[in-house]
């Protein structure tokens, strides 16, 4: 391997660990389980969860990777707060889609030249980006690892592994 | 820049977000508020704090990076589980210790030069390497980036920023 390829396939691999162990964090409740707060009066695991499935599927069309699987949690799970709504997914599903985006996102960035997770991300522009390099996709990669692992230790307040 | 100063510098700045959040969260709370526990019955802000100091001085050796600054952390904040002890070190020189540990361990990892992030980190063997390159010091970097965002999710229960 290159060394391009070694820094991108060690970024790649933290996510991969981060998001499988949230997996494991949340395969250990169950569907009611989901409802427990992380802390009193704190959100419900049920939204983080739709939060996140949320996040990493914006990451798709973000880094350049594909369309969304699922604009519709937007609002349900980042643009408003936690029991904003009657819940409109069931749990089931919602874990699914998160399982299911997580996998896009990773086949996605494995496919993905090295070199190219250095170009400029959607959100920023051409101009700003030759001024901070430092504003490409990889950075709002690894963030968004980070972000997960913020919400990992949250869910791991209540869960069982 | 050239793309291996660029993949470094990326994963740099994501360790710079991560404990610069982690330093704000902290000075939201007084050194008695460190005392609160993030969720009821589960570990003190103040035990938090330690734990990540001492995991973060871990990496000075763990990387290459110099000499330990506080391995007197371990035993209290990794070894032992949180009301192990009485507390022994005051809540205002442990925050100046984690301080300073991210301090050395960023200024050390900036003047590294960037393949040498790419070499195995202390805790591997040469032949374990030699089979699994991703075993690097990047990977350890990027855990510990994570690590310490997991701790930051529970601090955020509790703190007012």
């Amino acid at each position: 391997m290159t060394n391009e390829e070694l820094f991108a396939a060690t970024a790649i691999k933290t996510w991969t660990t981060v998001t499988a162990r949230l997996e494991k964090l949340l395969s250990s409740l169950s569907d009611d389980e989901l409802q427990s707060e992380v802390s009193p009066g704190r959100n419900r695991v049920y939204y983080i969860l739709g939060h996140l499935a949320a996040y990493h599927d914006r990451l798709l069309p973000m880094l350049g990777l594909g369309e969304r699987l699922h604009p519709e949690l937007d609002d349900l799970f980042i643009a408003n707060p936690d029991r904003t709504f009657p819940d409109e997914i069931a749990a089931a599903e919602l874990r699914k889609m998160f399982t299911e985006v997580n996998a896009k996102v990773t086949s996605a960035i494995e496919a993905m030249p090295p070199a190219d997770l250095l170009q400029k991300h959607e959100a920023v522009s051409a101009e700003d980006f030759a001024k901070e390099p430092l504003r490409n996709r990889l950075a709002v990669f690894e963030i968004r690892t980070a972000h997960a692992m913020f919400h990992a230790g949250q869910i791991r307040l209540v869960a069982k592994s």
